[in-house]
């Protein structure tokens, strides 16, 4: 990881000045949440909270870095006090969050900062993109594993990601949104996530002869090879297999029209006593494609999923936003002309009914209200310091996939789902039209 | 940055150790480009190649990272001699590259690596995510630049963007397409871009009184300051700008009907003597968003895109591959049975031809071939180190707008752009030709 302070919009260093210069630094909460959700898309799964808290504890701005924004010329009249105030910075504040991999739906917050008003609104940009990517990746993660009905999905994607560390997190958010593992080593090393791997059409190509490659590569990798079938024709590539009188664990094909081509490779592995050998499947694959081929009766495996789970692409963004929604402990918002941009004041919790194990609703309602539900955010962080345990990447994935199986059937559907109820508490909507009302007195009295 | 060498797919590995356990890594040349445009795109810009030499010149395993691997089931038959291997590697390869900033088309080389077959492809999944993932945001920044038509365009979505890293990488992207510059204070660090910022809802919604978080923010920045107009009413805080007897550099609108409003604020503004001050807009846009609002006559003067350019939104990968072209000084190619997934052998050149200063077509052809045209790839490594010097962001930024104007304008369209004419050689077609016969011949023997 390299987090540095200076990875944030420049507009939350010119709040920062001007909060301070005002002397204005009470302690705030703003919550971070998504406002709708992309086509065909029914919940989300969260994920990134773990790099979130890292950003927050190892928060600091260095000497140089200080001396950088110095130099700036939209600084030029802030005062001195405030650069120094930013050499001696850390996050102190608190934090409560949705625990990774739980499924949350439009409106809910998946995470609330309060702290002192600068420190809480230097972290934003970072808060968002940690989260609402990772999010991203696991929700897209989860659709491919209900599309594969109990057979494998591995994440492959790493060279189309949106950079090399962005094909690690995604490695990550992926596993927690159910993968059986990645083909990122980087991500393998730095998480303990299982890692996969077979070989590309370069190494095949580089021999004069294919079956040879494919003897060469098997003896390297004796116990568990895959040998891939259509770097020239995959039919014959089987042949070559039985002809060397190989047994691999598995083939894998990566292009052509894999409904029929896995039926022959299976008709062809199986009159050749290779039952045992599974076929993996990797070419454009997203869980649209993958419901297609299992309902046609592919006898495939195990589904190597790339450019769409990495770049989540056909929903590379999440609409994530971090409000304001109380200051100086008097409940704030942004009331918009334009509704959808609006979001309710005050401090918030997330209240889940279930029933019978599926969950039934949720309430978006003020910390303070009680409801006979579970409710979902939990404090991670007190003081700057992170109160939760690390838990393994193993755990927050089994765990994942219960709560996905909690989602009702009809909001997990992969294409128009219905929407999950969620609803709003009657003490917040009472008070957004406090918060209304407070302002159009005001603004009464300034416009007249 | 931090590169580390197990950024890479776990196959990449496994064909390293299966060449070296097999004895053979002589001197191989991949190629990287893209396959086919994405909807709407007539060309790419390219970016990203800082990046990649930075990581080939620093490409080294560790001792702890191999002792990782060596742990590893998978590579338990590989031999220790591999190992050894591995933590004494260096890249020593030569590296031939398309310009940061030069327009290319589907099938042209943008890289092209040549060295011992092991090296050339440990970094394949590294240079493909580095280098195609700029080249997606440069080409995308391009576009919003051609609709903004001379005003400026700034990039405002690292909240979106696929992770921190990923926004700083966006915004360098960005700069080389042409965007003026960035909201992300660190790529304005790291990579010396100019950034822009005002202030957020929040700040202002933080005071009991909107006129008054506008006075007090104007107080901080008073030579330059940007006022956001739309959190609470669009047009009464234009009052209240005239009324505090503010004079700002600009006002942001971030929300509603652009359309519109710019219109009421701008004829507010001059009634009120701010004839000088700037309209920002910056609410869900992109270059067709800025394209329908030009042609309405809106008069925006500056252009903040957030989410659809730090993420490519409507095209968020770029289908990057990277081909082996030579093994052992010959030619090889993947002759897959689909056609698309096909490749031409050999170590390849793209000569671009021009006519009064407009560029009219590119050959794609061996580089040993002779055309009267440009050749575009360049020599940038040599025995795996840096011949060619480090240029200035700026300087990449203006020689890249120069580019894009020798675009024929029928390519350079929006929407339903033409074809850019790119043709393969008859050399190249023959050696294709050639490897495919060959194979017949060998597969025929075998199957026999």
């Amino acid at each position: 990881m390299n987090n540095s302070a200076l990875q944030t919009d420049l507009y939350e260093l010119t709040m920062a000045a001007a909060y301070f210069d005002n002397d204005l630094n009470p302690p705030a909460t703003f919550e971070l949440f998504v406002r709708s959700l992309p086509d065909d898309r029914g919940y989300l799964i969260t994920a990134g909270l773990e790099q979130a808290v890292e950003y927050l504890e190892s928060f600091r701005f260095n000497p140089e870095q200080i001396e950088f924004l110095q130099r700036q010329p939209i600084f030029r009249h802030v005062s001195r006090e405030f650069f120094d105030y930013l050499g001696q910075l850390r996050f102190k504040g608190e934090v409560w969050a949705v625990e990774e991999g739980t499924p949350v739906f439009p409106s809910e917050p998946l995470l609330r900062v309060t702290a002192p008003a600068i420190e809480a609104q230097l972290v934003e940009t970072y808060l968002l993109s940690a989260l609402t990517f990772q999010t991203s990746i696991a929700t897209k993660a989860s659709r491919c594993v209900q599309a594969a009905d109990g057979r494998l999905v591995l994440e492959f994607g790493s060279r189309r990601a949106h950079g090399p560390e962005a094909g690690v997190l995604a490695a990550r958010a992926a596993y927690i949104g159910g993968c059986a593992g990645t083909s990122n080593v980087e991500a393998s090393h730095r998480f303990d996530i299982p890692m996969f791997g077979t070989l590309a059409h370069s190494f095949i190509s580089a021999y004069a002869h294919e079956e040879q490659s494919f003897v060469d590569f098997a003896r390297v990798f004796p116990d568990d090879v895959v040998i891939l079938l259509d770097t020239y024709d995959t039919l014959s590539a089987v042949d070559k297999i039985v002809a060397a009188g190989l047994r691999p664990s598995g083939v894998r094909l990566d292009s052509g029209d894999l409904l029929s081509l896995s039926k022959q490779v299976r008709a062809k592995l199986d009159s050749n006593g290779l039952q045992a050998t599974k076929i993996v499947a990797s070419s454009d694959l997203d869980e649209h494609v993958i419901t297609s081929l299992l309902s046609e009766g592919a006898p495939i495996d195990i589904f190597g999923v790339g450019t769409a789970l990495a770049t989540s692409k056909d929903a590379p963004a999440l609409g994530g936003v971090y409000k304001l929604v109380e200051f100086g402990g008097r409940p704030r918002a942004k009331l918009s002309q334009s509704e959808d941009k609006a979001s309710y004041p005050g401090r918030k919790q997330v209240f889940r009914s279930s029933e019978a194990g599926k969950y039934l609703r949720d309430v978006v309602a003020l910390e303070s209200e009680d409801y006979d539900a579970e409710p979902i955010l939990k404090m991670v962080m007190h003081d700057g310091r992170r109160v939760i345990p690390q838990t393994s990447l193993a755990k927050v994935r089994a765990r994942s996939a219960g709560e996905v199986a909690r989602i009702p059937e009809s909001v997990r559907r992969l294409k128009r789902p219905e929407g999950y109820p969620v609803s709003i508490s009657s003490e917040l909507k009472l008070m957004l039209g406090e918060v209304r009302q407070r302002f159009a007195r005001r603004d009464q009295k300034l416009v007249a």
